[in-house]
């Protein structure tokens, strides 16, 4: 079993990356960290609490983190997720609420607690791993593994050439690529092969109550993002936790723009190392049918729980 | 009797800033934290608990926090403090270590403590209170006031446009000026005006054995601060706690630039309202020669206590 | 007698600025080119028609230049100058048109043809100045001296930072402050010390004719200039070729910032040379009253003329 | 017949592409301009004029323009072209000199003199186009079409995100995209295609003559662009206004970054019109086959003229 601390902006694919991790045996959830991004604070937060009563994982604590980017306004993204994040979905309302204190404090003690056991996976803003990273400098050291989904080596969503959640707090993400550690970045470059096709919505039908949740905010999602289909860009993130081989990685320096005119938010990719030492493992392809399978069955698995 | 804690990075001017709190009954020093600035922070920090237990004030906790600015690689100004911070002078090993915890803990856990009564002075660089404003956005309500030493609006000293301790985080200054409380900037304007003069110097050698540290270091920095003599910045942000008479203040809108190539970490203030609200109060007028009575009289039953 | 080459965008102190040159024995005016800065170009040039046959120096030839800044969309006064650019004077409709040709051709063929003997002033944005450096390197070499009206080593006009003509083109600024040769920078610095008093208007009032056009224009600028009545700027760049001895000048490093968010168009100014070769020779100080005892001289002479 | 003025930087794919420019007879090439790139100004000036007689295109002007970027200091491939440009490869010395005048008033005076007939086809860095562009805006609408090589959509050479001739001037780039004209631009995402393979190599090692300039250049070229063989970028732009079918072409809004820090030199391109008004024509696609049929049969022709 890997431990997983999983921070995050609920969120569809948030959503739907959570029931990856909820329905993997392999996977040991200790945390779950949120963070304002594709919609506010409270709503992540509020988000969370209702996604993990509905998964069944119960004893996971729910910790809310930063509300606004380090500098600037943010960004958010309800025109992507619905106005609450969650598509058009109402969830149960969650009878329990978060744990005490700081997303920023939980992230630091959990590492502290376990060194070397714990995979950090980070798939909003990077807000929360910043001031983290900056409290606490040794958490790069205590991490078993720090993966993010975020940017992009060929091109940008929310801006030509910048992927939402780095151009959402680029200063945090600057912080978090500089810190010392390898980032595995799991990019827009594969995120966007990770499509829900009518195929895969088919079989999500299957999946009874579980479907109730997926199906449609599968399909919100596919209405914004018309190009071949929704692409659940967290669950990849997730999914190379439970399973390296999915993707391939290639090392390379990864500097965040924090600067430009037209640029900021943008993850400047540099394979050509040449004696240049890596700061990142970039996802460059995507086994795409491995993916699925490996989705399906976690996501069978969670449905015969929650049924 | 104001309380007061004191962010520093001791330093020559930080350790006379502390002697005029060490010695004015007007202030309850209710901590020290410590920041990476002008030596190292693990400097810095020796520094402070070396003074601490100098000043005889061994019940004041000194908790250190930053060691290195947000973004960027920070700036260090041993050619103005000295190799260790305090220039030549040794001061005796201190018996006593650091509170557990760090910084930004402990001014957001005292702030919290004692809503509306701690003034909170920074005269370093703004990380460790950025880094508290952005985990804990609401110690801008507790603070009583917050008052730093840095920027300026005319000019800088460690670049053309830029002073000391903003260009030492640009970045945590930004956030600190934009976090939605009054800041009272009190910046080379007026601090240059605070100068060790050839009398002031004479005043300090009848201190006893205080004068063994206050004059030598008060020379060292002249070595290097020609013109006119040595500016003790930062005990002017105290003094103005102390008595807030003594400086004339402005309100104005202050932006810290951090983007350009020849102004990063300039603090560019705009006294022309015209409706926009102000961010900051801005020293621009020293009563110079009050400063100096305050300052000395305090020197003066400090240097009693500690005979 | 010095030969001028006035670079202008009139503007009421640029009318002023001509009446200056046009009633100075010492000047030998020996073109006027136009760039669009305070208003657009063809008002600029259609002004600088209209005051060349006010002023009798009809043989002075006109050129209009660049009608916007390299980059950016360039900005406009008209709310100091008057939607014409002259306040609310309405000057005789010229009789003559301007020569053929472009400003910047203009300027480099003048500076060709008699190199080391032409002073090259430019009081409007330096669009025309940066297209002719770029196109003949070696007008740097030609011109026997080059003053501008612009920028600021303490404050801006147009941006907190920024004074206008710099920042109506940084970029071309830049050019200019980085070819190779000695800008003579007369910023605001002390081109605001330059204030129509109402004594000085009380002087124009007995120009006859030409009081028409100097005092309505002065009153005009003053309404908008509270502060201490109208700074006639570009008048101090002219009365400096005519006796430098009327400003005190330092050498300088002047970088222009073009990058920053709150900065761009600030001449960031270092009189700290330690080795590095100045660029600009900075104006630090005004004797304003033989300032205003030449404009008053020149003024006489020149309303004798066009009596 | 399509009259073409080339600006260029000789340079080996330059001179690869000035050969098949000589080569066709669909082309009458009315002028070829010169500007610093590749390797400086008196080089690129001097090959241009080896070039033509090389090619007996003795007609053809050759005009100097732009030594340096408007900005900052420029870059140089020397270590991609040789230190003469020309790789190793020493053309007999030419007997006639350059055309007098500028690059600037060449161009402008050409596109003048045959409103909507000439093509102006760019293949180094900016600089003399946004001089031109500034100088005398009209060229914008008396141009056919305006054609460069330069930026990419998805990468960069000379830096993960900018293409060399981007890089050199980004500020002329950002001015020559935003001059109100259409941009149809030839960037890496095509010209990385048109690689000289060994089957390629083959066929010019029997185009005699023309084959000691062709062969040795190339194969200098491949020496340093390793992955898969030298791509002859200059030479796509000249093979598209030959034949436009060869390329297929999207409508998009190029903004050229000038600010970034990685970042600078970046032609960030959104093909999300969205009512936007597009300001290029990015090429997308190259017809690899038919690229080199056309240009091997160029080459064929030319070699017979010179043999």
């Amino acid at each position: 079993m890997k431990k997983l601390l999983l921070d995050c902006d609920p969120g569809i694919d948030d959503a739907l990356a959570l029931a990856l991790a909820a329905g993997s045996p392999e996977i040991d959830l200790v945390g779950i960290t949120t963070v304002g991004g594709n919609v506010n604070l409270d709503l992540t937060t509020a988000n969370a609490l209702a996604l993990r009563e509905f998964y069944r994982i119960d004893d996971v604590p729910v910790t809310p983190g930063s509300a606004q980017a380090l500098l600037g306004a943010g960004v958010r993204a309800e025109s992507v997720h619905g106005a609450t994040g969650l598509g058009g979905v109402i969830l149960p309302v969650p009878v329990n609420g978060v744990t005490d204190g700081h997303a920023v404090d939980f992230i630091i003690e959990t590492l502290r607690s376990a060194p070397g056991e714990i995979t950090l996976v980070a798939v909003g803003p990077l807000t929360n791993i910043a001031l983290a990273v900056r409290r606490e400098p040794r958490i790069v050291e205590w991490v078993r593994d720090f993966v993010i989904m975020g940017g992009s080596y060929t091109r940008g969503n929310h801006t030509p050439a910048a992927e939402f959640n780095i151009k959402a707090d680029p200063e945090a993400a600057a912080i978090v690529f500089g810190a010392g550690w390898n980032v595995t970045m799991v990019g827009l470059d594969v995120t966007l092969t990770a499509v829900v096709t009518e195929s895969i919505l088919d079989q999500m039908r299957s999946l009874g109550r579980l479907a109730d949740l997926v199906v449609p905010i599968s399909q919100f999602y596919g209405v914004v993002e018309a190009d071949g289909g929704p692409a659940i860009h967290d669950a990849v993130a997730v999914a190379h936790v439970i399973d390296p081989s999915l993707l391939k990685v290639l090392p390379a320096v990864v500097n965040v723009e924090t600067v430009g005119t037209y640029t900021s938010g943008m993850t400047v990719t540099d394979f050509q190392l040449d004696g240049k030492v890596p700061n990142a493992s970039v996802a460059v392809e995507l086994d795409v049918d491995r993916f699925w399978k490996l989705v399906m069955e976690a996501y069978g698995r969670l449905a015969a729980t929650i049924a």
